[in-house]
């Protein structure tokens, strides 16, 4: 009974490195552990078994968290169970804030192994410091907003979670002007495998056609206010994209994808026809002979045949995605970022406007952006023969 | 007199075989024919001469049947003539049903050669049994409907019978459920040498208008017709394609052309402007300079070029033209003919649709594609790592 | 005073022959001339200094008349100041019409120098002679038009002037059926810089948004004129196009580019978005990929790209673009005319209309020219196995 604080201080020094063959030797097989019920991410409440507890508490903490347990003190209680208190630190990992809550942790430890422990802990300040997402990380960094789809074990396949999280991700980046350029990427050995098969094929068929227009009513309202950024987007695309997924290709404006990504739309082989913007974009962007070819016959092509077809901007190293992405979407967001918008509103309803509305539009918007910072310092750089400076401020008055 | 069955039975013999110098032997130069006012094809009436007789009368119903006479009983008349007695047995040639219909024929024989004969028949029999048209052949086989232009002598041009027996084909199988997809093809040297000129520039001044405005409601009709079925379409490309012709490639989805066709516009060399759609497709298929170009300079363009710009899916070997098609249309045929419907009008409608509205579309028809029994059977295939087999039905309860 | 006569014939002579060595000799640096306030291009009034009167007077009549004075007599005034009278001859350098108009000048010589001029003249006569453009020159001959930019010292960057200039041009090239074809070039180094931001950055704040909204408003509408000629508009581009100036590139429906030339938008290196349609233009001819990257990285671009890209016709040596430029317009303008200006129609509209709708227009215009002469013409000379002489004419009737 007496080492009690020393095995204790063993579990947490475990849980805090992620040693596996410790936690092994320090929990009992029957472990029973209760997380406070507010936990997020679901890793609340009881589980049962030392596995149990591992992979539908901790795991699922430590995968939305980068997180330690501090002890400070440790008390011996009267029917022989260990009080521990002490303070979590730490951060949320996909864009969430830091972290800083107390705890109270009561252990029951015998025969050298901890058979229970009940957390609580101030799980509001837990919910905070989370991301408001689940299946994807957003960080904005320098005018730089990153996207990286994050389910890899999934192919980061398209759930509804995953669209929701996309839907309030592009109204985020819609309402922040500190946003000049956006990247898209995917965390893991894919892009994005496009929607969900294992998740719609589980259905009961009579379900399917609910979920399936729900998950697109997210989708396809993401999509749209992506394209209306003011911000240009970057997608950066390896391993592979396919199905609906293409429509984060799609509606980028720079598309730098690996030499060995491949792509694929897939719908002709599981009877389906198309979502994503597919039948909208690609005609667009790769001519309707390929498009019809590519629908009807379901070819997976590769990335040099997307770029010869106008799919995507560049071709480069698998190693050198991130690093040329990274270089292009800096460059974007020091750019004049209100008149790209304009020309991102000018090229994305150009194709669905006839010439003389176009030409009347872009004389409206040409006129407007006269009148901002941008223009007026892009003009004084022309003349002065220097670089010009852009700030994407949206008027002289308000910087 | 006493021979008059052997010879009668030598002619019915020759006319089954085509044997040309035994009829040369059998039949007077002075030889009248009559045949029933009804046969089909313009054979009926009077034909004076072996000549006419077999150019006007036995061609014409050679060309659009393989029939063949089967005498069973020979009676002498009183006045020296002969009459047989049978039946007609076999099918139309170009899709057309079974013929059986009894026939009576009176013939007159003279110093071992016929001299005349009179044709008695059901020609409402023969009628059924015809092709409903006089321009092209159309074969529904295992799914796949082939529709095939046959005028070959004069380079399969449009003529208005043409652009009825299009309208009428397209319209066929437009409602016929059992056809999943279509070959667009033509007999002899070429796919089509486009508008008949030699019609056309023969036609009285006041009359050209109203000539040429009839042909094109029918073919825009046909065109229009097509490129709304659900089956997709494979052409198969020959010889040559050229101007109002372009439009049965244009709404082909794959086009398979011979490495010796070639293609031009023509409108320019003879003051028109433009038909069969191609202003429409052209711009979408090989982009504007080369719309424009074709269009005003009149290039003729090579097979190659054609693949290189859009205009064609694949180019192989001229012996190889038909096989590959046929290949590519069976494929399609076993497709989940309702999605790639879906499929076919999404990407018809694209390029005349905004991108709110098309994601819409999208959304609508994948959401009524997840419900049929191709998609079922596509994802169950899918999960279980097996190939799908679709039947193209359209609900679940109507296989 | 005696030699007076002598100086002044000395003085037509240099300025005859543009002499300037003599005229440096002839004119006291002190000179004052004084032109008649009527005279065009804003040569009239005063000029204080020989300099000045080279620069704003004399040079400015030179770049826009090729015109001569003739002296005819010669009289002395009491004060000792010379009368000339005579007649200037000549004409309008940029497509205006000839000039003949009475002057008198008074001359006052001293020393053997000039000292002064006064001009009076017919000036009603050289406003006539004058080209009402001030910015390019506009010649027909042989149905096709020529319409040069001609501010070649500042590289025809496009001014306000420039701008009405062109939708002047586009309107008398709209209403001269004599015009069959047109020729868009530029003078010296440059097709064109695009819009003049020497111009543009020294405006006052206020006044950029009005006259840049007025440039734009006689811009596009020159822009929008063009496309609806029947006239075929073929562009020889040399050294750079940029820009707004990239409109006249793009309404062309042949674009012959030197090898040398390069292209670019720009708009993004001075915070502005985009004008001459290159938003409406651009995605259609090179595609939308490609369309994002020029406007958001703002590369320039050589002829060898904008040809594989699809934003020319063809590419030729520098010395060659006339020539070919020159050979493809006379093609043209011997071309049947109407039918061209109804395919231009098609290929314009086709973009922003259905296939329905195109399907109908089609039909319309091809009904219409099969009763103008040339299609009579053409068809008879398909059939005649000859050559076809177009005229252009719009009916039968009114050749």
């Amino acid at each position: 009974m007496t080492d009690s604080p020393a095995i204790a201080r063993q579990l947490y020094e475990a849980l805090a490195t992620g040693d596996g063959p410790a936690l092994d030797a320090l929990l009992d097989p029957a472990f029973r552990g209760v997380l406070a019920d507010g936990m997020p991410f679901g890793a609340g409440g009881g589980h049962d078994g030392a596995d149990a507890m591992r992979r539908d508490g901790w795991a699922v903490i430590g995968r939305h968290f980068a997180a330690r347990a501090e002890p400070e003190r440790f008390t011996a209680l009267e029917d022989g169970r260990l009080l521990v208190t002490g303070r979590y630190g730490g951060r949320g990992r996909h864009g969430g804030g830091p972290l800083d809550a107390a705890f109270a942790h009561v252990l029951s430890i015998a025969h050298g192994r901890v058979t229970a422990l009940e957390q609580y802990t101030d799980t509001a300040r837990w919910e905070r410091a989370a991301s408001p997402f689940s299946t994807l990380a957003l960080q904005v960094v320098d005018g730089v907003a990153t996207v990286r789809l994050d389910r890899p074990d999934r192919g980061n396949a398209i759930d509804p979670a995953m669209t929701r999280d996309l839907a309030e991700v592009a109204t985020r980046l819609r309402e922040d002007d500190a946003v000049r350029a956006v990247l898209l990427a995917g965390n893991g050995p894919m892009f994005t495998a496009g929607g969900d098969l294992a998740l719609l094929s589980g259905l009961p068929a009579d379900e399917l056609p609910r979920v399936l227009r729900r998950m697109i009513d997210d989708y396809h309202l993401a999509l749209a206010r992506l394209s209306a950024l003011d911000a240009p987007i970057v997608a950066a695309v390896h391993g592979a994209a396919a199905g609906g997924g293409l429509g984060m290709v799609h509606v980028a404006d720079i598309v730098i994808a690996s030499e060995e990504a491949t792509f694929a739309l897939g719908y002709g082989g599981i009877g389906l026809t198309s979502d994503g913007g597919n039948t909208w974009y690609l005609p667009r962007l790769v001519g309707m002979r390929r498009a019809q070819e590519l629908f009807l016959l379901n070819h997976r092509f590769s990335a040099a045949e997307a770029l010869e077809w106008g799919l995507v901007t560049r071709v480069v190293p698998a190693a050198d995605v991130e690093a040329e992405a990274g270089a292009v979407v800096a460059r974007l967001a020091a750019g004049p970022t209100r008149a790209f918008g304009g020309m991102r509103r000018l090229l994305r309803q150009s194709l669905e406007t006839g010439l003389r509305d176009q030409l009347a539009a872009e004389q409206d918007l040409i006129v407007e952006a006269c009148t901002t910072p941008d223009a007026a310092e892009g003009l004084a750089a022309f003349i002065g023969k220097r670089r010009p400076q852009f700030t994407g401020h949206r008027s002289r008055e308000t910087p």
